[in-house]
């Protein structure tokens, strides 16, 4: 089955979430402190590093001390691979009103 | 907060498992019946139809009785939904680089 792919389920699975979409987000504008990042969200730190947890689970992002300070930094390659997945799904679904197109088309040259 | 789209966790916590994406991509081939659906998995039944609950739940497909026959449907507006977030990223992303790519080429004009 094409789509066992383990990966994608902790991908997404750590997409399923406000805070850690909004985290992703941020992180597309560039690396940021775990401090910084926390800053737009009305949330305890164990609670917010608890969604980085997941993040980086999923393979979104990595981060890495520098100095006293925890820098994130976002991993595109897995969300590109969770939108191909959504690419080969689009592609199935045309792939298949076109054979649909073409079956009509088929059916009314008989027709004529 | 842009990503605070409530519907995007169902989306995505739907998408979160294995069974749930082979589902759907069966269903981008066309609607199917509840009983087709669930043989290639090796699963007793409520456990499936739980599947489907929670993909109905995420607004990605759609049953209706045919006398005594349920039969799903995908509803791709979701699925497209959710997609449009990767390329909101990514358009973020780009931009991002493109920013910076005249950032570097501002400073090497300066420099000759």
């Amino acid at each position: 089955m094409p789509n066992q792919d383990l990966a994608l389920n902790d991908v997404f699975h750590a997409l399923a979430d406000p805070t850690r979409r909004a985290v992703l987000q941020r992180l597309g504008e560039g690396p940021a402190s775990v401090k910084d990042l926390s800053e737009p969200f009305d949330m305890a730190l164990p609670s917010f590093t608890q969604h980085l947890r997941v993040l980086e689970e999923g393979g979104l992002i990595k981060s890495k001390k520098v100095g006293r300070v925890r820098i994130c930094e976002i991993k595109p390659k897995q969300l590109s691979k969770a939108e191909r997945w959504f690419e080969d799904q689009r592609a199935l679904w045309e792939g298949r009103l076109d054979r649909l197109d073409a079956y009509i088309e088929d059916l009314e040259k008989k027709g004529t």
